[in-house]
């Protein structure tokens, strides 16, 4: 029979998936003998059948009666005593923590009798009516469902009466007569009275918790944090104990080490004659935790021990809520820490120096998008600038820019040369030009998964999303706050999107050490957190099996993705090298009439070519760097439509002269004119259709390599077709390429991109053609899904984030239910086909960290990122060798 | 051991895969006791190895030994005697008729010695040495790849000489020095002499058949004909009998039926004092295959005894091959017979009255094709019109209009309401425009991979191409033949997309006899032909298992597709619902600002829509309709961007005033454009961003429902949720639908289309939330090749055609590798999850006979296709479920 409930000292930490975080720690703690107050956990399994059926399971009630006799026994307390009662606090605790995102019922069991009891217990008539009332308060608020406002309206009402603001003037009298109008605000707004009954305070608490995991907060933090909804959360009954009994009580929160930096110390505050929800309000100033030695030493003693047990035995970095009741220390809550990106880094390191853990273990303990975050620039002293607000921290990176309101405006700032900062209330579809040409963008309403967070995060842009203090004018063209400062369009601000701070003036901008170090400008050793990161990296590369390499198309970038680690070029777009100067030369091959004119423009871009990849690979020599031949329609080369038509009508209506060339080419590009240009004439199907193209390239990739060879260098360049569907097309285009290879002698692999869904549905074909398969799943995602990045990540995915649809756009995290599983056919095919059949990946989720442990679980050989992911992939890469986790695609 | 060498005696017509079609029936009829001259096969497996290899197999030489020797023995003559030769044809003969693709060589065994013998044997010396001329021209050209130009030129010099044209007047002196002077050719060209030894003539000669499997022509013929290309021939070796030893002599063909009509009799052509390739080459006149019975009665009666004993052998139309060598009737050749689609009808029903096979083998011994045939409007009596040429039956049906030679003028002309047939030499992307505009395509370049045949087949427009006889100027806007006959723009054409004929002048156009049975206005009982077609429609539908519906969109089309058999509505597309005097309304809602004006305009189309939906519910009452909600992008009910942008721009740049609205409108149109439409905002996508628009068509849908139900009728709604990828956004729009039906009070199935390629990945997710899937083919196919047939099909699926890439286009008939392991995918963990999943298709590939077998073997319940193809549809499911295949894509 399933056991639904489990006392603490029934527990232990390994416990999180059935008695959540809280629980299973309040377990730890117990069996540890530490000072817990004694109570018990209601599994997740009760949480989910009540969400399944409705109901909690049968066997529940009973189960709760024994373990709520045992607490009774145990404390010699009974619920709802008149005399000495026992009250209980009903927490929610989930697997993943959810700050304040579900409920929580505290002195449960106080009714109008034990009230007396509590008084008499307590001696402090205050304190007993001062609880009931605030049972009654947030039992009928959360577990009854009546309007918050009505209970605050009162305490209001009476406080005015009073002439006082502070609710200690509020005598045990003024909470009494409070506690019977919140009886009546429940009775009229429910139709039932106060429950009176302790059992069924406990039960309703409890059905109210589980209903919570539901509430529109707590699916909208899952969606964000990418927590699965099925988990439900578990229920901890625990004996209540009591920070505001005087000043000798007190509630506090504790770090075993500084969760900013790392360091080792006493970090924490104190708040006396309080309970904790006191020191959550704010209300009033806490004190720093090591004044409490002054307060309370014996206290602080204990506090101090258990501190360092608990950081020993869970070897990290704790976090610890206490309360202490009338000089006795309770333990309330422990888990491991939250910290900053640097201090995981640094913490990790110090623990293997102490000997706690070793440095596989550290590698688990820092994770890639913390490295990531260490990796963008920061603001350094703020200086003059004003601390406006904090708002989400919806896309990293520090933005320094003139305040603009409209789209219009950053759009024709940037344009001369203006840093600018879309502020908006809310972006739309409409903003897109302006969030295109602003450094940062700053709104005020909408979270994580609003449209400019998406739409920011997708464009890598910094971003601070939902900074409600601020008052966001777009027809005034300006920012006021509460404090009476406002922000005039022009005016500069700073917005930090790794903190959410926003900034009125210049805050200047730090370059990253991180990055300097692997730009190899600043000494490994040069300060903690550097050398951190360098072991950690360094150990890292040790474990793991997935190569990384970058994605580089210039000399200079090849160059830099090899500081940084890469371990060769994985993918080399050749389009850029179309651009510029070289758009003449694309225009002449697209207007050439006949095949003589066209022979022609391809030889003049062929030395042109060649110089490319001489720089490319002698930047990356002994290394390998897998070229893709020219993938974009040839029209992306050439004017817009619309705006070459608007050109020549006006110049035509005003009877100006148009040169004949001017209109050859608006016909021109009529012709190559596409509805949808993604699924047109591109990649493997231009090359196939324009005769010599791709042999251009393929002969100006042989003679760079052959050029260099005879330099006595080592040039290894792998040859890829982008857009193949079927192996028909791969195979003529290998013909060719093998026949000019053979001809100038020299050697490379030919291989392909996998990336049109038919690809990888027929890939074990396609590797008898392919030396090699690289995944390119920005394509892959797109035909796989059926939508265009540019075009629907603006429109929808921040309504299909809040729908649910996704968890996270699958263009930053591969979608492993459908993108994934056409990767893992491909690989187990590909590979059936071709035992050695070496297989990478070139989209951008080749920097992502989830869609790396995918990688590493289908098999891949390597990942090609940026080359400023190259750091985080190498570190990922490291972690899933370590995790052995496998695919779960399947 | 393999066997690579069979005599006739030793195989049988089964054995088609080793001996080749030719090799199989000679077999056949010499196990039948028919006079077949002696010879053997030599297998399509020798011809894989040399094709893999370079090489023979090895045991060749010795098995062709042994089957020669017996050859020789059975014959009491040998290969190069000089008193009494034998003499032996060597031709190709693959699984397939690929007629006059491949190499034939007559004569082998003669020489300087044989010849001799040969004219002492036949008593005839002229004949012995242009035996002679005819295997060393024929030798030289096919085998050792001399220009035949230069043995074509002697001959002509030779005759120039003599002064006559006529080869008859060539002596047996002329024909010795012809030989001579051939040979020397032969000596210069190749190097070599003659080869003298006849085994190495044969050797040579079957190597030369071997190789012409790859030749141009075989390929394109197998690209065009969709026939494996790794299938190789067989090479019968056979006993040569002359039929030009004088006027005992003779050849000729010969059909057991007219394979024009059907109808029984004596058909075929004969030539006295001729040899087989005399006839095909059309140099003298044939007679009438009945005038033999003057010529020689014992043959002719001979000859039609054998040919009814073939015809209840196969039961089936044979064609014949043969040759009367001084008054001993040999047989050369016999095959089922091709025949017109209409001869296709008859003869299955004719036989089954003959009881010579019963009524499910006669439906496979008819196609949809066929039938889809039969169903295009036809030429009637020519009349006046004067018939120009034949060329290629590249897309069928009858077009009339005037001849036209740009797309410019086609679209002018058609514009003002002119029908125009577009006349090039062959077409390029930028004819688009003008074969939009005409009524048929008139090419005289190019084959039936052509751009001009695959871009009409794919728009359904009659097209000839390839018609070499016209010269076709298009500067000079003429057509022009040898004849002296000219065409100049704006002359009447009439051209025949099915036999290819082109005609000047109009030809009246008949409607088809078949479509008007299935329309009711002509009797079952009309004619043989109609009466064929329906009891082979009805046998079909007796045996079928799929069930047939049709896409059909208005009233007038759901009753036609009823009269056809539809079984119900698979695709209802709404979006036509908002075109022509609801574009204003559309307009509305895209202007519309904030939510009330949306649903104001969303209000306003309601009662609209739901008449449109009481329409077709009427017409399909009893019946199931399956209707799609709103599909495409909203920009498309728009104005085009260019166009609009130029009106504008050219009004403001004259001063002229610009109405606001129209601004709005560019605005809106700037908004709303996208640069990939089909990967866009667009489907279930839309439903999901614009509040209300799926409510509005789901409550037409309902509301239409209740109003027949309370009048009696009996509707049947299904609806069907486009461009799902993931199972969550069908479970948001079900959730509002299900809620509106309740509200309603009506019932209908909820679905999806499976057309986006994740939605067939993660089917076993999607079918937890619908009832149905109907395969969206053409969407699946384009986006799980990547190409949008818009922007493809005309610029480069030709040339993917002639690279063999593909062997049809994709959009015709379904990929069964890519395309159609989504399917079964699909339908294999669809089911998984809910066992009576609805299955069916609405692609146009419902209609495709090849993929009717394939949706058959994965086990869809129904295909869904045009109202005209619903019989073609019916036809096939029933051959289908005969031939009980399963799918072959795993």
């Amino acid at each position: 029979m399933t056991k639904y409930v489990y006392d603490f000292a029934e527990g232990n930490r390994d416990m999180k998936d059935l008695l959540g975080g809280k629980g299973a720690n309040l377990a730890e703690m117990t069996v540890l003998g530490l000072p817990v107050p004694p109570g018990f956990v209601i599994t997740t399994e009760a949480c989910k059948t009540y969400l399944d059926t409705g109901d909690v399971p049968a066997e529940l009630a009973a189960e709760v009666t024994a373990h709520l006799d045992g607490l009774q026994q145990q404390m010699g307390k009974r619920l709802g005593d008149a005399d000495d009662p026992l009250l209980v606090s009903v927490r929610s605790g989930a697997k993943f923590s959810m700050p304040g995102m579900m409920d929580t019922v505290l002195n449960i069991g106080l009714n109008d009798e034990s009230v007396t009891g509590l008084a008499k217990q307590s001696g402090n008539e205050r304190f007993a009516w001062d609880s009931y009332r605030r049972l009654v308060q947030m039992f009928g608020k959360t577990v009854l469902g009546v309007e918050g406002e009505l209970f605050e309206h009162e305490i209001d009402r009476v406080k005015k009466d009073k002439g006082t603001a502070n609710d200690l003037d509020l005598t045990e009298t003024d909470l009494q007569t409070l506690v019977d109008t919140f009886k009546a605000i429940v009775k009229k707004e429910t139709g039932d009275p106060f429950p009176q009954e302790p059992r069924v305070q406990l039960d309703l608490a409890v059905r109210a918790v589980f209903d919570s995991w539901n509430g529109d907060r707590a699916r909208l933090y899952r969606r964000q944090e990418r927590i699965p909804a099925d988990l439900g959360t578990a229920v901890n009954v625990c004996t209540m104990v009591f920070g505001n009994l005087g000043m000798d009580s007190g509630t506090g929160v504790a770090f075993t080490r500084d969760p900013g930096s790392g360091a080792q110390g006493v970090y924490g505050d104190y708040l006396a004659n309080a309970q904790g929800e006191d020191v959550v309000a704010g209300i009033r100033n806490t004190l720093p935790l090591q004044e409490l030695e002054n307060l309370d030493k014996a206290s602080y003693d204990q506090l101090l021990g258990i501190m360092g047990t608990l950081e020993r035995h869970y070897r990290d970095l704790c976090d610890i809520e206490f309360t202490i009741e009338r000089g006795k220390l309770w333990m309330l809550q422990t888990r491991v820490g939250k910290r900053t990106a640097g201090a995981a880094f640094r913490i990790a390191t110090q623990l293997v120096d102490e000997g706690l853990i070793d440095e596989k273990e550290a590698l688990s303990r820092v994770s890639g998008a913390q490295l990531a975050q260490l990796m963008f620039p920061t603001f350094g002293d703020v200086g003059s600038a004003k601390k406006l607000t904090k708002g989400m921290n919806a896309s990293p990176g520090a933005a320094v820019g003139k305040a603009v309101f409209s789209s219009e405006t950053a759009a024709e700032w940037a344009a001369r040369g203006e840093d600018v900062i879309l502020v908006r209330r809310e972006t739309t579809p409409d903003d897109l030009v302006g969030m295109i040409a602003a450094r940062g963008i700053l709104t005020s309403r909408g979270g994580k998964t609003s449209h400019a967070a998406v739409v920011a995060r997708g464009m890598g842009k910094t971003c601070v999303c939902g900074a409600e203090e601020l008052d966001v004018d777009v027809n005034a063209k300006q920012i006021r706050l509460k404090d009476g400062t406002s922000v005039e369009e022009g005016d500069v601000l700073s917005i930090d999107g790794t903190t959410g701070a926003v900034y009125l003036g210049e805050v200047p901008v730090s370059p990253s050490e991180v990055v300097q170090y692997f730009e190899g400008t600043l000494d490994a050793k040069a300060n903690d957190l550097v050398e951190a990161v360098d072991r950690l990296t360094r150990q890292a590369d040790g474990v793991r099996r997935l190569k990384v390499r970058a994605n580089a198309d210039t000399p200079e970038d090849a160059e830099r993705a090899r500081r940084f680690g890469a371990a060769g070029i994985g993918l080399c777009r050749t389009e850029h090298m179309f651009l510029g100067d070289r758009r003449q030369l694309v225009e002449d091959l697209v207007l050439a009439e006949g095949e003589t004119e066209q022979q022609q423009a391809l030889q003049a871009l062929l030395p042109l070519q060649r110089e490319d990849f001489i720089g490319i690979l002698r930047a990356m020599d002994g290394l390998p760097v897998t070229v893709r031949l020219i993938d974009p329609p040839l029209h992306e080369f050439l004017p817009d439509m619309t705006e070459l038509s608007v050109e020549i009508a006006v110049a035509d209506s005003k009877g100006q002269k148009v040169p004949d060339e001017q209109r050859k080419l608006l016909t021109a590009v009529r012709r190559l004119h596409e509805q949808n240009p993604m699924l047109g004439l591109r990649g493997v199907r231009l090359g196939l259709v324009i005769p010599g193209l791709f042999a251009l390239q393929v002969r100006a990739i042989a003679e760079a390599a052959k050029a260099l060879k005879e330099e006595g260098l080592d040039p290894r360049p792998e040859i890829m077709v982008p857009l193949v569907g079927a192996v028909q097309e791969l195979e003529v285009v290998r013909e060719e390429a093998e026949q000019i290879l053979a001809e100038v002698g020299v050697e490379a692999l030919i291989g392909t991109m996998i990336e049109v869904p038919r690809a990888a549905l027929t890939a074990g074909q396609i590797a008898e053609a392919a030396e090699f398969f690289s995944f390119g799943t920005n394509d892959l995602t797109q035909m796989g899904w059926g939508f265009s990045r540019d075009d629907v990540e603006a429109s929808f995915f921040s309504r299909y984030l809040d729908l649910g649809v996704f968890g996270v756009s699958p263009f930053e995290s591969l979608d492993r239910d459908g993108i994934g599983r056409l990767v893992q056919i491909a690989v187990d095919e590909g590979r059936a086909t071709r035992p050695d059949l070496h297989l990478g990946v070139c989209g951008e989720h080749g920097g992502d960290p989830d869609s790396i442990h995918f990688f590493h679980g289908v098999g891949l050989d390597y990942v090609s990122c940026s080359p400023f992911r190259v750091p985080v992939a190498r570190l990922e890469a490291g972690r899933a060798a370590l995790e052995g986790g496998g695919s779960d695609t399947r």
